[in-house]
Protein backbone atom coordinates (compact mmCIF):
# COMPACT_ATOMS: atom_id res chain seq x y z
CA UNK A 1 0.00 0.00 0.00
CA UNK A 2 2.65 2.52 -0.53
CA UNK A 3 1.50 4.40 -3.43
CA UNK A 4 -1.09 4.95 -1.01
CA UNK A 5 0.92 7.77 1.08
CA UNK A 6 1.60 10.79 -0.04
CA UNK A 7 2.06 12.18 -3.89
CA UNK A 8 0.86 9.18 -5.96
CA UNK A 9 3.25 9.44 -9.14
CA UNK A 10 0.12 7.84 -11.31
CA UNK A 11 -1.33 11.04 -10.72
CA UNK A 12 1.03 12.83 -13.11
CA UNK A 13 1.00 10.28 -15.88
CA UNK A 14 -2.54 10.70 -16.00
CA UNK A 15 -2.60 13.95 -16.27
CA UNK A 16 -0.48 14.36 -18.87
CA UNK A 17 -2.17 11.81 -20.70
CA UNK A 18 -5.73 14.11 -20.25
CA UNK A 19 -3.53 17.05 -21.31
CA UNK A 20 -2.14 14.54 -24.65
CA UNK A 21 -5.83 14.00 -25.15
CA UNK A 22 -7.01 17.18 -24.85
CA UNK A 23 -4.84 18.97 -26.84
CA UNK A 24 -5.79 16.27 -30.04
CA UNK A 25 -9.20 16.75 -29.64
CA UNK A 26 -9.37 20.33 -29.25
CA UNK A 27 -6.70 20.81 -32.49
CA UNK A 28 -9.32 18.01 -34.40
CA UNK A 29 -12.83 19.23 -33.36
CA UNK A 30 -12.11 22.88 -31.79
CA UNK A 31 -12.98 24.24 -28.62
CA UNK A 32 -16.60 23.72 -29.34
CA UNK A 33 -16.66 20.28 -30.66
CA UNK A 34 -13.70 18.95 -28.23
CA UNK A 35 -16.56 17.68 -25.21
CA UNK A 36 -15.18 16.70 -21.75
CA UNK A 37 -16.35 13.21 -22.83
CA UNK A 38 -14.30 12.72 -25.62
CA UNK A 39 -11.03 13.90 -24.39
CA UNK A 40 -11.59 11.60 -21.03
CA UNK A 41 -12.41 8.63 -23.61
CA UNK A 42 -8.96 9.30 -25.41
CA UNK A 43 -7.23 9.46 -22.35
CA UNK A 44 -9.04 6.45 -20.86
CA UNK A 45 -10.74 8.08 -17.67
CA UNK A 46 -13.86 8.78 -16.65
CA UNK A 47 -15.05 12.42 -17.54
CA UNK A 48 -15.05 13.36 -13.86
CA UNK A 49 -11.82 12.54 -13.48
CA UNK A 50 -11.00 15.14 -16.15
CA UNK A 51 -13.47 17.84 -14.20
CA UNK A 52 -11.65 16.84 -10.74
CA UNK A 53 -8.49 17.76 -12.05
CA UNK A 54 -8.58 20.58 -14.32
CA UNK A 55 -12.17 22.51 -13.68
CA UNK A 56 -13.93 23.19 -17.06
CA UNK A 57 -12.88 22.88 -20.53
CA UNK A 58 -11.62 26.56 -20.74
CA UNK A 59 -9.88 25.84 -17.29
CA UNK A 60 -7.92 22.29 -19.11
CA UNK A 61 -7.89 24.27 -22.71
CA UNK A 62 -5.91 26.56 -20.49
CA UNK A 63 -3.71 23.97 -18.97
CA UNK A 64 -3.38 22.21 -22.37
CA UNK A 65 -1.87 25.30 -23.86
CA UNK A 66 0.39 25.76 -20.91
CA UNK A 67 -1.03 29.20 -20.30
CA UNK A 68 0.78 31.84 -17.96
CA UNK A 69 -2.52 32.82 -16.95
CA UNK A 70 -6.58 32.64 -17.46
CA UNK A 71 -7.71 35.62 -19.98
CA UNK A 72 -11.22 35.10 -18.35
CA UNK A 73 -10.21 36.21 -14.79
CA UNK A 74 -7.61 38.85 -15.73
CA UNK A 75 -9.67 40.29 -18.66
CA UNK A 76 -12.63 41.63 -16.51
CA UNK A 77 -9.29 43.40 -14.17
CA UNK A 78 -8.17 45.06 -16.73
CA UNK A 79 -11.84 46.72 -18.20
CA UNK A 80 -13.15 47.26 -15.52
CA UNK A 81 -11.18 50.85 -14.76
CA UNK A 82 -12.68 51.47 -18.01
CA UNK A 83 -10.75 53.13 -21.34
CA UNK A 84 -8.80 55.22 -19.72
CA UNK A 85 -6.11 54.26 -18.98
CA UNK A 86 -6.72 50.72 -20.16
CA UNK A 87 -3.36 50.21 -22.36
CA UNK A 88 -0.98 51.03 -19.57
CA UNK A 89 -3.01 48.73 -17.59
CA UNK A 90 -3.44 45.93 -19.85
CA UNK A 91 1.04 45.97 -20.73
CA UNK A 92 1.90 46.38 -17.28
CA UNK A 93 -0.33 43.10 -16.52
CA UNK A 94 0.88 41.27 -19.20
CA UNK A 95 4.86 42.10 -18.99
CA UNK A 96 4.53 41.22 -15.51
CA UNK A 97 3.19 37.77 -16.36
CA UNK A 98 5.19 37.18 -19.13
CA UNK A 99 8.17 38.08 -18.02
CA UNK A 100 8.06 35.55 -14.88
CA UNK A 101 8.89 31.20 -15.05
CA UNK A 102 5.30 30.88 -16.19
CA UNK A 103 5.69 33.13 -19.20
CA UNK A 104 8.80 31.02 -19.88
CA UNK A 105 6.34 27.91 -20.48
CA UNK A 106 4.08 29.59 -22.38
CA UNK A 107 7.04 30.49 -24.76
CA UNK A 108 7.72 27.62 -25.62
CA UNK A 109 3.79 26.56 -26.61
CA UNK A 110 3.78 29.57 -28.56
CA UNK A 111 6.62 28.76 -30.53
CA UNK A 112 5.25 25.37 -31.46
CA UNK A 113 1.79 27.40 -32.56
CA UNK A 114 4.00 29.04 -35.49
CA UNK A 115 5.11 26.04 -36.87
CA UNK A 116 2.23 23.61 -36.29
CA UNK A 117 -0.90 24.28 -37.91
CA UNK A 118 -3.37 22.34 -35.57
CA UNK A 119 -1.63 24.50 -32.71
CA UNK A 120 -2.13 27.64 -34.79
CA UNK A 121 -5.78 26.73 -35.29
CA UNK A 122 -6.22 26.25 -31.48
CA UNK A 123 -4.65 29.71 -31.04
CA UNK A 124 -7.24 31.39 -33.00
CA UNK A 125 -9.92 29.90 -31.80
CA UNK A 126 -8.79 30.76 -28.33
CA UNK A 127 -7.73 34.30 -29.22
CA UNK A 128 -11.18 35.27 -31.43
CA UNK A 129 -13.46 33.28 -28.67
CA UNK A 130 -12.24 33.69 -25.94
CA UNK A 131 -9.73 36.80 -25.44
CA UNK A 132 -10.75 39.63 -28.46
CA UNK A 133 -14.71 38.71 -27.90
CA UNK A 134 -14.70 39.12 -24.43
CA UNK A 135 -13.24 42.48 -24.64
CA UNK A 136 -15.39 43.66 -27.13
CA UNK A 137 -18.30 42.75 -24.65
CA UNK A 138 -17.20 44.12 -21.84
CA UNK A 139 -16.57 47.14 -23.14
CA UNK A 140 -19.99 47.41 -25.02
CA UNK A 141 -18.19 47.76 -28.60
CA UNK A 142 -20.46 47.10 -31.46
CA UNK A 143 -19.44 43.49 -32.29
CA UNK A 144 -17.99 43.83 -35.80
CA UNK A 145 -16.04 47.30 -35.29
CA UNK A 146 -15.20 46.46 -32.07
CA UNK A 147 -13.72 43.11 -32.99
CA UNK A 148 -11.30 45.10 -35.86
CA UNK A 149 -10.02 46.89 -32.93
CA UNK A 150 -9.24 44.37 -30.48
CA UNK A 151 -8.15 42.84 -33.11
CA UNK A 152 -5.66 45.81 -33.61
CA UNK A 153 -5.25 45.26 -29.66
CA UNK A 154 -4.10 41.83 -30.19
CA UNK A 155 -1.85 41.92 -32.91
CA UNK A 156 0.35 44.48 -31.29
CA UNK A 157 0.32 42.45 -27.94
CA UNK A 158 1.69 39.56 -30.28
CA UNK A 159 4.29 41.55 -31.84
CA UNK A 160 5.30 42.62 -28.26
CA UNK A 161 5.61 38.95 -27.35
CA UNK A 162 7.27 38.35 -30.52
CA UNK A 163 9.62 40.44 -30.25
CA UNK A 164 10.55 40.51 -26.73
CA UNK A 165 10.50 36.92 -25.39
CA UNK A 166 10.66 34.83 -28.73
CA UNK A 167 12.76 36.87 -31.31
CA UNK A 168 14.11 38.46 -28.52
CA UNK A 169 15.52 41.95 -30.58
CA UNK A 170 16.86 44.80 -28.65
CA UNK A 171 16.60 46.81 -27.08
CA UNK A 172 12.73 46.01 -26.90
CA UNK A 173 14.16 42.29 -25.06
CA UNK A 174 15.46 43.89 -22.35
CA UNK A 175 13.84 47.33 -21.87
CA UNK A 176 12.02 48.29 -18.23
CA UNK A 177 8.17 47.26 -18.49
CA UNK A 178 7.47 50.63 -17.24
CA UNK A 179 9.57 52.27 -20.91
CA UNK A 180 7.04 49.55 -23.04
CA UNK A 181 3.85 50.67 -20.83
CA UNK A 182 4.60 54.02 -21.69
CA UNK A 183 5.13 53.55 -25.07
CA UNK A 184 2.58 50.97 -26.31
CA UNK A 185 -0.19 51.78 -23.70
CA UNK A 186 -1.42 54.97 -25.65
CA UNK A 187 -1.18 53.00 -28.79
CA UNK A 188 -4.02 50.41 -27.49
CA UNK A 189 -6.26 53.28 -26.15
CA UNK A 190 -5.90 54.64 -29.31
CA UNK A 191 -6.86 51.16 -31.17
CA UNK A 192 -9.84 50.99 -28.99
CA UNK A 193 -11.14 54.27 -28.95
CA UNK A 194 -11.12 54.00 -32.67
CA UNK B 1 27.07 16.89 -74.57
CA UNK B 2 23.11 16.68 -73.39
CA UNK B 3 23.57 18.07 -70.55
CA UNK B 4 24.83 21.40 -72.08
CA UNK B 5 22.23 22.49 -73.77
CA UNK B 6 19.16 24.53 -72.61
CA UNK B 7 19.30 24.75 -68.56
CA UNK B 8 21.29 22.58 -66.87
CA UNK B 9 20.01 20.78 -63.66
CA UNK B 10 23.15 21.01 -61.94
CA UNK B 11 22.46 24.25 -61.42
CA UNK B 12 19.40 23.96 -59.66
CA UNK B 13 21.70 21.74 -57.05
CA UNK B 14 24.63 24.04 -56.72
CA UNK B 15 22.36 26.97 -55.98
CA UNK B 16 20.61 24.77 -53.51
CA UNK B 17 24.07 23.78 -51.71
CA UNK B 18 25.33 27.22 -51.65
CA UNK B 19 21.67 28.75 -49.77
CA UNK B 20 21.65 25.11 -47.12
CA UNK B 21 25.94 26.16 -46.58
CA UNK B 22 24.65 29.86 -45.82
CA UNK B 23 21.61 29.14 -43.66
CA UNK B 24 23.88 26.70 -41.43
CA UNK B 25 26.88 29.71 -41.85
CA UNK B 26 24.56 32.40 -40.84
CA UNK B 27 23.00 30.99 -38.34
CA UNK B 28 26.71 29.40 -36.57
CA UNK B 29 28.75 32.81 -36.96
CA UNK B 30 26.27 35.38 -37.69
CA UNK B 31 26.04 37.76 -40.27
CA UNK B 32 29.52 39.16 -40.29
CA UNK B 33 31.08 36.09 -39.52
CA UNK B 34 29.85 33.86 -42.09
CA UNK B 35 32.01 34.99 -45.03
CA UNK B 36 30.99 34.03 -48.61
CA UNK B 37 34.93 32.04 -48.38
CA UNK B 38 33.47 29.86 -45.58
CA UNK B 39 29.91 29.41 -47.56
CA UNK B 40 31.13 28.57 -50.53
CA UNK B 41 33.31 26.19 -48.73
CA UNK B 42 30.31 24.54 -47.21
CA UNK B 43 28.79 23.98 -50.84
CA UNK B 44 32.13 22.99 -52.11
CA UNK B 45 32.03 25.26 -54.59
CA UNK B 46 34.33 28.56 -56.04
CA UNK B 47 33.91 31.94 -53.60
CA UNK B 48 33.13 33.76 -57.45
CA UNK B 49 30.14 31.20 -57.91
CA UNK B 50 28.56 32.32 -54.75
CA UNK B 51 28.96 35.92 -56.10
CA UNK B 52 27.84 34.91 -59.27
CA UNK B 53 24.44 33.43 -58.59
CA UNK B 54 23.86 35.73 -55.54
CA UNK B 55 25.35 39.04 -55.67
CA UNK B 56 26.54 40.33 -52.17
CA UNK B 57 26.34 38.42 -48.89
CA UNK B 58 23.19 40.86 -47.75
CA UNK B 59 21.44 39.27 -51.14
CA UNK B 60 22.76 35.36 -49.86
CA UNK B 61 21.53 35.98 -47.22
CA UNK B 62 18.07 37.21 -48.01
CA UNK B 63 17.59 33.93 -50.48
CA UNK B 64 18.68 32.05 -47.88
CA UNK B 65 15.72 33.27 -45.69
CA UNK B 66 13.17 33.30 -48.65
CA UNK B 67 12.84 37.21 -47.96
CA UNK B 68 10.12 38.38 -50.13
CA UNK B 69 11.53 41.67 -50.57
CA UNK B 70 14.48 43.46 -50.32
CA UNK B 71 14.57 45.62 -47.08
CA UNK B 72 17.49 47.67 -48.50
CA UNK B 73 15.82 48.93 -51.84
CA UNK B 74 12.65 49.72 -49.74
CA UNK B 75 13.27 51.21 -46.98
CA UNK B 76 14.58 54.46 -48.81
CA UNK B 77 11.83 54.54 -50.61
CA UNK B 78 9.63 54.31 -47.71
CA UNK B 79 11.66 57.05 -46.08
CA UNK B 80 12.12 59.59 -48.77
CA UNK B 81 8.43 60.93 -48.14
CA UNK B 82 9.51 61.88 -44.16
CA UNK B 83 8.20 61.55 -41.46
CA UNK B 84 4.71 62.45 -42.46
CA UNK B 85 2.39 59.56 -43.91
CA UNK B 86 5.32 57.65 -43.06
CA UNK B 87 3.21 54.83 -40.90
CA UNK B 88 0.63 54.65 -44.12
CA UNK B 89 3.16 53.99 -46.83
CA UNK B 90 4.99 51.26 -44.89
CA UNK B 91 1.33 49.60 -43.80
CA UNK B 92 0.26 49.51 -47.43
CA UNK B 93 3.83 48.73 -48.95
CA UNK B 94 4.16 45.72 -46.83
CA UNK B 95 0.81 44.34 -47.09
CA UNK B 96 1.04 44.51 -50.91
CA UNK B 97 4.06 42.37 -50.38
CA UNK B 98 3.32 39.70 -48.08
CA UNK B 99 -0.55 39.21 -49.51
CA UNK B 100 1.53 38.35 -52.70
CA UNK B 101 2.76 34.93 -53.61
CA UNK B 102 6.37 35.58 -52.66
CA UNK B 103 5.06 36.61 -49.26
CA UNK B 104 3.65 32.87 -48.93
CA UNK B 105 6.64 31.51 -49.70
CA UNK B 106 8.48 33.70 -46.50
CA UNK B 107 5.45 32.91 -44.15
CA UNK B 108 6.96 29.38 -43.83
CA UNK B 109 10.25 30.87 -43.33
CA UNK B 110 9.36 32.85 -40.38
CA UNK B 111 7.34 30.16 -39.05
CA UNK B 112 10.47 27.97 -39.11
CA UNK B 113 12.16 31.26 -37.25
CA UNK B 114 9.74 30.96 -34.06
CA UNK B 115 10.69 27.21 -33.11
CA UNK B 116 14.29 27.27 -34.30
CA UNK B 117 16.45 28.92 -32.21
CA UNK B 118 19.29 29.41 -35.21
CA UNK B 119 16.89 31.04 -37.11
CA UNK B 120 15.50 33.45 -35.01
CA UNK B 121 18.91 34.42 -34.07
CA UNK B 122 19.33 34.70 -37.92
CA UNK B 123 16.06 36.40 -38.04
CA UNK B 124 17.15 38.57 -34.71
CA UNK B 125 20.38 39.84 -36.63
CA UNK B 126 18.56 40.88 -39.22
CA UNK B 127 15.84 42.94 -37.94
CA UNK B 128 18.11 44.93 -35.84
CA UNK B 129 21.43 45.22 -38.15
CA UNK B 130 19.35 45.35 -41.56
CA UNK B 131 16.46 47.06 -40.75
CA UNK B 132 15.62 48.69 -37.44
CA UNK B 133 18.66 50.25 -37.89
CA UNK B 134 18.84 51.44 -41.37
CA UNK B 135 15.90 53.28 -40.24
CA UNK B 136 17.17 55.13 -37.43
CA UNK B 137 20.00 56.25 -39.64
CA UNK B 138 17.50 57.07 -42.19
CA UNK B 139 15.60 59.45 -40.90
CA UNK B 140 18.86 60.52 -38.40
CA UNK B 141 17.12 60.00 -34.96
CA UNK B 142 19.26 59.40 -32.15
CA UNK B 143 20.78 56.23 -31.99
CA UNK B 144 19.67 54.90 -28.77
CA UNK B 145 16.35 56.59 -28.54
CA UNK B 146 15.72 56.10 -32.40
CA UNK B 147 16.70 52.08 -32.23
CA UNK B 148 13.56 52.40 -29.21
CA UNK B 149 11.26 53.52 -31.51
CA UNK B 150 12.10 51.32 -34.54
CA UNK B 151 11.82 48.35 -32.47
CA UNK B 152 8.60 49.61 -31.19
CA UNK B 153 7.09 49.77 -35.19
CA UNK B 154 8.85 46.53 -35.89
CA UNK B 155 6.72 45.10 -33.32
CA UNK B 156 3.85 46.04 -35.16
CA UNK B 157 4.69 45.09 -38.15
CA UNK B 158 5.36 41.33 -36.75
CA UNK B 159 1.77 41.75 -34.66
CA UNK B 160 0.65 42.29 -38.12
CA UNK B 161 2.23 39.19 -40.26
CA UNK B 162 1.33 37.12 -37.41
CA UNK B 163 -1.97 37.89 -36.94
CA UNK B 164 -2.91 37.98 -40.43
CA UNK B 165 -0.58 35.30 -41.95
CA UNK B 166 0.26 32.75 -39.58
CA UNK B 167 -2.01 32.36 -37.06
CA UNK B 168 -4.45 34.13 -39.62
CA UNK B 169 -6.99 36.01 -36.51
CA UNK B 170 -10.12 37.36 -37.65
CA UNK B 171 -11.20 39.94 -39.28
CA UNK B 172 -7.53 40.92 -39.43
CA UNK B 173 -6.39 38.40 -41.82
CA UNK B 174 -8.96 39.37 -44.55
CA UNK B 175 -9.47 43.09 -43.48
CA UNK B 176 -8.53 45.10 -46.91
CA UNK B 177 -5.27 46.28 -47.13
CA UNK B 178 -6.26 50.18 -46.64
CA UNK B 179 -8.32 49.74 -43.38
CA UNK B 180 -5.25 48.30 -41.88
CA UNK B 181 -3.34 51.15 -43.28
CA UNK B 182 -5.95 53.81 -41.93
CA UNK B 183 -5.74 52.30 -38.80
CA UNK B 184 -2.43 51.11 -37.81
CA UNK B 185 -0.26 54.06 -40.11
CA UNK B 186 -0.69 56.07 -37.49
CA UNK B 187 0.34 54.45 -34.82
CA UNK B 188 3.22 54.02 -36.78
CA UNK B 189 3.98 57.44 -37.42
CA UNK B 190 3.87 57.95 -33.49
CA UNK B 191 6.13 55.62 -32.30
CA UNK B 192 8.74 57.52 -35.16
CA UNK B 193 8.14 60.59 -33.71
CA UNK B 194 8.17 59.66 -30.36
Amino acid sequence: MVGRSGRRPGNQDTREAILAAARSAFAERGMDGATIRVIAAGAGVDPALVHHYFGTKDQLFLAAMRAPIDPLTIIPLVLAGGLDGIGERLVRMLLSVWDSPAGEAAVAVLRSAFSNDDIAAMMREFIVNRILKQVVKGLGLDPVEGLLRASLVGSQIAGVITFRYIIKVEPMASAPVETLVARIGPTIETYLKG
